[in-house]
């Protein structure tokens, strides 16, 4: 890891960083159980198990003080009527933030507390989101054609937890019915908070 | 403070913040003794106190695990043959990582490291740059016409330690020669570290 401030291009039309550290692709088969239709989930995985999204990163310590920063690019799509989306996380660390530029598309971001607040932003290019420290977050793709691009920067000590949101999923859906983006609440997440709480 | 992710726009021509809490205006009168033309400083203060650079701030909570952010931007000029720069400074939390995105113009970031490391990057337009934490960082508009615009993202603790650079200056200034940006060692550095030891 080099020692001395680094700088790089994000540039059209991919917006891939022309310096980075790691690749990561997130397919179809790593997203079991995060999709509402799961009937639609099982048989577009039997067809093919695509890349719903990859991030460019550039590495850092990861320790407070430093920032983490890359790229993400999630693909067009859809599984059922849910748009094609990240995992979404939590930060280990709760009480770290992260902000989003978007490059590229079209897209929203969902985003929730432990405490039960809700938000969904838009995202389009030259739209920047704070999302608040606490605040767990996923990105999608809204779009029909289009990649959406973002640039993330985040604290280098807030680390990730997946598990949280694997578990009992975001309490909203991003779907498209009519031909138009619905926020719609997630049938499945009550039942699993449930269903942790008597195992 | 709203306690809500908080989304905003970063739109040319000017890439001002469609939403932000802070307007600061910085005038050639607080930069007296930065410029190594003193006597160039003097007779253009004598004429107008004319505004070198502005920052937008959005407000938060200044406190690690915050990313505290906003836009700077410099305006273009010279002082003698030296462009128009901010202040500069090192973070009062020394072991704090700062982001700069170029949205608009053609500058320079002249960083330096109590050790006595140095580094000049370029900046324009989808160029992105990581000051590392310990690195004291002055942005430089090196164009003739247009403003030098950029995105800043840093750790809410780090704070601003203007008065190292207010002191000892930077080891490097960035100055138009032949009609061209040269780097070149600051001749007053080296002496006023000297007149501050034997004070």
């Amino acid at each position: 890891m080099r020692n001395e401030p680094r700088a790089f291009m994000l540039e059209g039309p991919d917006y891939v960083p022309s310096v980075y550290d790691h690749h990561l692709t997130r397919r179809l088969s790593a997203m079991a159980g995060q999709y509402a239709d799961q009937a639609a989930y099982e048989q577009m995985l039997a067809g093919e198990d695509v890349t719903l999204y990859e991030v460019y990163e550039l590495q850092r310590p990861q320790v407070a003080g430093e920032l983490l920063h890359g790229i993400s690019i999630v693909h067009p799509g859809k599984v059922g009527d849910e748009f094609f989306m990240t995992k979404g996380h939590f930060h280990t660390v709760l009480e770290t933030g992260e902000i989003y530029t978007c490059l590229k598309g079209r897209g929203a971001m969902v985003m929730e507390t432990p405490e039960g607040d809700w938000a969904v932003e838009e995202l389009y290019p030259g739209r920047v989101l704070y999302v608040l420290p606490r605040w767990a977050h996923r990105s999608v793709n809204t779009g029909h054609e289009e990649d959406l691009v973002t640039f993330f920067v985040y604290p280098g000590n807030a680390g990730h937890d997946y598990g949280t949101i694997e578990t009992q999923g975001f309490r909203k859906l991003v779907v498209e019915r009519q031909e138009q983006m619905q926020i719609i609440d997630n049938p499945r997440w009550r039942e699993r908070v449930a269903s942790t709480g008597s195992a």
